[in-house]
């Protein structure tokens, strides 16, 4: 995601020289890649609209009823958006220092992938429909995010999830075994005439149980089964609390209000320590303090 | 839901001048839109008996069975309840500040619509069906938690969620993309035949899933889809964690005892606030407070 | 549950006078109503052992296939627990300071009810089903926990619980709210057709649906409809957090290591406060405490 | 878990007396007990793949489709792993201290297991059926654990779920009584003509429902059968919450940086353990720290 940004153009620019040209360069960049200026604000938000107009595209045309009373628009609109996309992605290539990098990093691959379907399509019938990868797109959709506060809010669930990931690696493993071995033995309990017709389809079930998502269409009819499965249920209980305790307590310990204290300077005059971050004078003797 | 309150009577008060007026009509707004006097108290109780009442009405009248056998009884009561209402409307009018205010503002608009249905349904039959609006006005029975001790829990529960209204959309935001993308790729995966008709229908289908719920309408029929399927439930786990850690973390922070902070006092000097609670200097400006 | 304990048996006993006979109704109250002794205790155990033998044997008699084969020893087996259950009925209203009080308790009346049926059977056949209501009994069980280290887990499961209770209260009765109005719009959205055939059907898809539960007995079936459903399977996300968040804050708040503190005591030397509870030295001037 | 370690292995050795024999066998014991060599390293994570594949064998087997096409080769495999896993078993016998200690050890009795359904198939057709019990091996997996930095996370989610296990069980039996009451309930309003037809059912169905699986196999049709089923899943948001809130509560509590007690340090005269990080004196004997 971060992709070279050219404070060190002179060197890797492949171009002219002429300074006014990489001025045109920087500046698009500015706009395209950064969210600083009004510009670059300007382009983000319409670039969500676009991503998010042409998803919706996407998502219509797969309803048979729309396709068949709307299919004309709806292919001139995707046509629009490709092209549009298509623009884009040859101006990120243009601007940015290291089209290379650009162009081999996850976004410049999406990128890519989502304009290419519809040309396809030209060639071979039927592959617009994996425009669908389009929708990746959408991810980009997060860079909106640097724009507003969100960034506090969104960086502080992502370090908590990452602080956690060791915790949650665990529990997946765990949770993986246990819907192994529990599949299993509901296959050997039940057996193929009650839906639990092989081992992977059982541990669907279980998975399915133990996620307390229960679609309902493997269901045990033996009572053996039927106890197994409330007892599979109740351990589904105490397992859905362990993620949740997981995240919780790395949220809890991000949060501690410690953060808007500051532990580490002692007043000069009386030593009185826990300060506001922005104090400057001694809560309690009144003297100045940093 | 903060009305004016007529404490500026005086200037806007668009009536008599006559003081005894006055007094009538800041009586009748005590009563109607306050809940500190036994007046008060005793019409939020008999509206909410009202309220809860009328709905119930509304209910009863919606089952096939009881509307034949009783629907001349439940008519009269519908219509009991109206006027009722329109009345307490008209009152609230008359005695508030500023009517236009009232009548513009959320509750103002509730209040009429839950009344004009039943009117309405004399020259369109059918309208009353209508009258589910009044539904709405239940949400005036939050009003009643002001009496009790409920204020503080409540409240506590609003600012936790306030504070965590960020991360919220950020999660919110997160899933909505996750249940697109993993809809389409269902979609793709399935296809129409096994029920994932269309790719709003996949999404739906995505979120169903990702929410444990799992009515089992549509559900995936492919070995790949219900591998698939899998990952998403054990994805949902993780998922179900973030907004109960995030709501916990928030919970538990506003729950810190008095959060080490005074939050009601202000230094007299520079008016800072959130000084601690054993200070006795102001932690800006160094003046002595209290 | 707090019989009244025979201390001052001496007044309120109606009976003899006589020093031994006491001495024994005494010793009956031990075993039968308290857990000290090894007589208590073993009492107790096999107290719980009846129960749930006899609420094994009516789970098994509701089986056609069992009742058929097993009816007459069941039959048999729910004689000897009723006349075991009767026995101990009056052997606790014969010792216990104040029959009346305990007769009319909670665990007095489910006491009496948990027989009745039986005997009830006899002249009006049928009746033994509703010895279902022995199943309360099943209560009872939680006092063995008064036996164990369990006392202090599930004490402390109570205490957050009540402290939470006016939380909880305002979240129930905001869900409640919630599923009505949501009920109504699904009901107006998607109409009898669909299986939402009145107000009250679609607040039990509402709550099916907001806790995630998700039978799929009812089902919505137009787009907007689904569309809805979603929305409110997204928004049940945010509501699940809300008692988890609760009941988690209680219990981090209540186990606070702080307990293993004496935060009353001060070294009368230093003035340290913060010592272990069972301290008996300050850890700053190593002066002796207490 | 924890075999006999060679290191007393001159006596319990009932061999030759060769030392260098020894030295082979501490090497093996090296190899398949041990994971700090690279070559134990190595060998636990062969071990781990060949477990996997094994597994991955049999329930590819369980799929018709599958082993009717490749009958021949998976059946091969099964053997290939069968007689690894064979030598594997004897080399471990061979090279512990304690063979009689490792057979009758959980572990060594899954060994055994896995290996004897292949062959009792030779003996007794359909044996291989058992072989499924060869899944409980994948538990071995978790050896890896110690490999990597997963030892302090798994470490830290096992002390945590063990020290709210008190609170765990009587949550557990709490709601094992609810069932049985409530499903007991259900199987008088409904009845058996909509699916309640016996008490153990009635449970199972107040299990999936409690824990909001929600199959919807079974499904209250009566509206009163409804409005309780409602109940009881309201009642189960408050339910779910708690064993996530115990949970939290450990983890919360079990990662307070460092507890604000110094644990690994003793007091030299009185050797007692878990003063305050800032103490300059022991709580107990009053006796100079540090």
């Amino acid at each position: 995601m971060a992709h070279t940004p050219p404070t060190r153009r002179d060197g890797t620019v492949s171009g002219t020289g002429d300074g006014s040209h990489d001025g045109v360069r920087y500046r698009v960049y500015e706009i395209i890649f950064e969210a600083d200026t009004g510009a670059g604000k300007a382009f983000d938000l319409a670039l969500i609209v676009a991503i998010v107009a042409s998803v919706l595209v996407v998502m219509i045309e797969s309803v048979a009823a729309y396709r068949i009373e709307y299919g004309e628009f709806l292919r001139i609109a995707e046509w629009v958006f490709t092209i549009a996309f298509t623009i884009e992605y040859v101006l990120r290539l243009a601007c940015v220092g290291r089209p290379v990098a650009y162009a081999t990093s996850f976004f410049g691959i999406i990128d890519l992938l989502a304009v290419l379907p519809t040309f396809l399509s030209l060639l071979l019938p039927g592959a617009q429909f994996m425009l669908v990868i389009r929708l990746l797109r959408i991810l980009r959709v997060f860079r909106v995010l640097k724009l507003a506060r969100f960034t506090k809010a969104s960086s502080s669930l992502l370090v908590s999830l990452r602080a956690s990931r060791h915790k949650i690696a665990v529990f997946v493993f765990a949770v993986l075994t246990l819907v192994v071995v529990l599949g299993s033995l509901m296959y050997l309990v039940e057996g193929g005439e009650h839906g639990f017709t092989s081992i992977p389809r059982s541990v669907y079930w279980a998975i399915v149980t133990l996620t307390t998502v229960g679609y309902g269409d493997v269901v045990p009819h033996t009572p053996l089964g039927q106890a197994l499965a409330a007892c599979i249920m109740i351990m589904g209980y105490g397992i859905i609390a362990v993620p949740t305790g997981i995240v919780t307590a790395e949220l809890v310990r991000g949060e501690r209000p410690d953060d808007a204290h500051d532990s580490r300077h002692a007043c000069r005059q009386c030593t009185a320590e826990g300060h506001r971050v922005d104090a400057v004078h001694c809560y309690r003797c009144g003297e100045s303090i940093e």
